[in-house]
């Protein structure tokens, strides 16, 4: 359904439009994920007071809900955007961070999804499992489960709550409820670097920012991941050099190194 | 009105002195500032909470004043802070970081300029534009106007709040509203980082500290990052490599690199 | 008491169990030390809400609490965190991090201590000093004083609380206030780095988790940041690349490394 002419096109136009992306994102990964965003070429903004979310969320051009460092007033905070962002039609990103693991998580992902209607979710395999059954459990953020296992859950995520759902893993599943595409690209020292799901998460909201369809705009980001972690992998020696250098590899990404490297 | 000769005094004086700077900035940038002050030479503190703010301030030589990512809380902690540091006459920066884009933001920055009576202010063209004009809008936090156009502006800015107004971009202008010094290096990879322009105005407040005139401070700290700048860039391979090599070159930096590379 | 075997033996350990370290810690840290976690085979975990805290607590295998960005929210979080991780018996590390720079800071410190009693203490000479005598100032997060002056007062702490106490510093000291291990690498560009303390107590908190003997995983954590500190410097240029270059070296490390290079 997407080849890598695709994800070269939409990297493209993200390049041209250069998007707003408001972030309400956690404490861990704000600078690697602001980096993320200028370095392939949208603009972010990370703002999450109550008073402000609606002017902010009325400027952007997509809003990324990641719930990886909660508390009462930012989850006040994404509910006030994400009704504002829905309103206004723009794509809304639930990255579920380490929902299961504990029920404030899990139950902000359910309220968060009733009241403002993501058009993605992306996620680890146990994450998205949790948002289905109560009997998955989370290791603090780190995913327990194969994102093979979580296929079928997130099909079904998907026809319950209406959005993409993207879960990431040595393979990547991105499926509307009907179509699923996988990318096979197996990067391991991606997991030794923290934050590299919520990286994945405001990409996609970059690319949902400029691509019509939300499947195709999901598949492109975790395509440009995985592009980005095959160039990337030769060079590092360890998860330092690794997070230097995939900013790097965002910022001069052409759609060479896309046809060579990307694996559907 | 300064040279690269001033510069370098200033940068030694700094590094002599290791003053301990008070920021209450955003997480975004948390710890790359932290990082540059460490590298330059002086001393990091973070704090926030309204309960030790004067405590805090009371210690300082000088409080920089974020407002990057906003909260209640937090501007109730940055006019304790700004008070305390007001009345004991220490340097007050403000970077009013996405002022233009939300009016929680703008307001924030007309209560500090009014109750804590910054010593200098330190933003890109559409923040500052913002501070005057209500019809200028900044997209998030990034500019959308230029350095050339805001200059009129932040002489007015300087004029009526009494602070020196320090505008980065393709060239930075600093003003006290009568002289103004223009620093043209021009690093086109800088934007591309996140927090660079808080690294200017934490540095600032670093210079600031041991400098008696506040636009010669001002001034010597866009200097500093000019000069980083172009010591970096033809070691950068993208925005990641950037952001190490940058620390790099402000631990490093001497009066050679200062005089070889600064264009006033 | 401990030699390079007992190290690599607990690292071993660490890496097989890959136990799950919740950390409620400050803004400036929270990315460096989840990838320093990460890099060194635990799995981080960054959580302070109060409703989630006896979730989070509760299925943790050790907490670390760190106080460099401090909140009355946060302390509330801590405290239920704390309580639960004593019921539970887990390992509970405390960074007193600026302790007599602020009464906050202290007073908050002395409360963690009575209602949680953690297991290891870990701090700078100043802060140590600090939570025994009211005359000693820390410089905001920076040390007054060295860590030999500390140790006496550090093993009266450690009487006191039944914490063993760890200082960083030129020399490091652990001491459960009887038995003193001190490790006499001495790596100059680490103070340079904003948060290394940090994140050796968050490696002190893995090394807890995986050690039956809280004296041995202290002095093991300090042991791997020493190691570490070794292979590092010769490839650092600043604070920047030692940065980068630290989390590949905690990543890469073998037995080879702990025998050539730690200092007993």
């Amino acid at each position: 359904m997407i080849t890598a002419q695709t994800v070269s096109d939409n990297l493209r136009k993200l390049k041209d439009q250069a998007p707003l992306v408001h972030n309400i994102t956690n404490y861990v990964v704000m600078n690697s994920t602001a980096n993320a965003l200028l370095s392939i070429g949208a603009s972010p903004v990370m703002a999450h007071a109550p008073r402000e979310m609606e002017d902010m969320a009325g400027i952007a051009s997509a809003l990324v809900l990641n719930i990886g460092t909660l508390s009462e007033e930012w989850v006040e905070g994404m509910l006030i955007a994400g009704k504002k962002a829905s309103e206004r039609g723009i794509p809304i990103i639930l990255d579920p961070v380490g929902a299961g693991a504990t029920s404030f998580r899990t139950e902000t992902c359910h309220q968060i999804i009733k009241h403002c209607q993501p058009t993605i979710i992306r996620g680890n395999a146990s994450e998205v499992m949790a948002l289905i059954s109560s009997e998955v459990q989370t290791k603090g953020v780190d995913s327990t489960q194969s994102s093979d296992d979580a296929l079928e859950m997130a099909k079904t995520l998907s026809l319950e709550t209406g959005a993409v759902v993207s879960i990431s893993g040595p393979k990547d599943y991105i499926t509307d409820g009907n179509k699923v595409i996988r990318i096979k690209n197996h990067i391991p020292l991606m997991p030794k670097v923290t934050g590299m799901g919520c990286t994945a998460s405001t990409l996609t909201g970059a690319m949902a920012a400029v691509c019509e369809n939300q499947l195709e705009a999901a598949a492109c980001a975790m395509g440009i991941m995985a592009v980005a972690g095959e160039i990337v992998t030769p060079k590092a020696q360890g998860p330092g050099s690794f997070q230097m250098h995939f900013l790097d590899a965002l910022y001069n990404m052409n759609s060479e190194d896309i046809s060579k490297h990307l694996k559907l």
